[in-house]
């Protein structure tokens, strides 16, 4: 089966988020004082091949967790593991 | 009322994405053999004051195109725009 699957890479909390800082900054100064915090983070939507839903979600992790995020500053989720026919 | 909103940033169909292939050889290298693409993107979260749904999901919008996305290479979608207590 051909899988789908986001990887959502967030910095933990009390992490300093510089771009997130000076994206506020902007946000500030184009007018909008209604928002109150911007967060950033990286994303990755990955194509597999794999036997079955729980085997696609273990590839997923461990790739997410050994290549795309730093654990020491970060942590990710997997979401929207979905069965693909384009991939 | 508050919210929180995700903003999710990938490049468009047929954008180089350099990182991707960089990430994709690494996961080929570590065993990966079942991983046919890897994409990447930004992620942003934002907290905002808005008097409704609709409000929120506005200026997310203008903020996603204006200052988080590049419109000549990238696309942007808000997802998770939820009213939030304690953002």
């Amino acid at each position: 089966m051909k899988y789908e699957a986001v990887v959502e890479v967030l910095l933990k909390d009390g992490v300093s988020d510089p771009e997130g800082v000076a994206i506020m900054d902007a946000v500030i100064s184009l007018g909008y004082g209604s928002v109150q915090r911007v967060a950033t983070g990286k994303l990755f939507r990955l194509h597999l091949q794999a036997e079955d839903e729980n085997a696609a979600a273990d590839v997923v992790s461990q790739i997410a967790e050994q290549l795309l995020s730093n654990p020491v500053l970060e942590d990710f989720r997997v979401r929207d593991l979905l069965a693909s026919a384009s991939a």
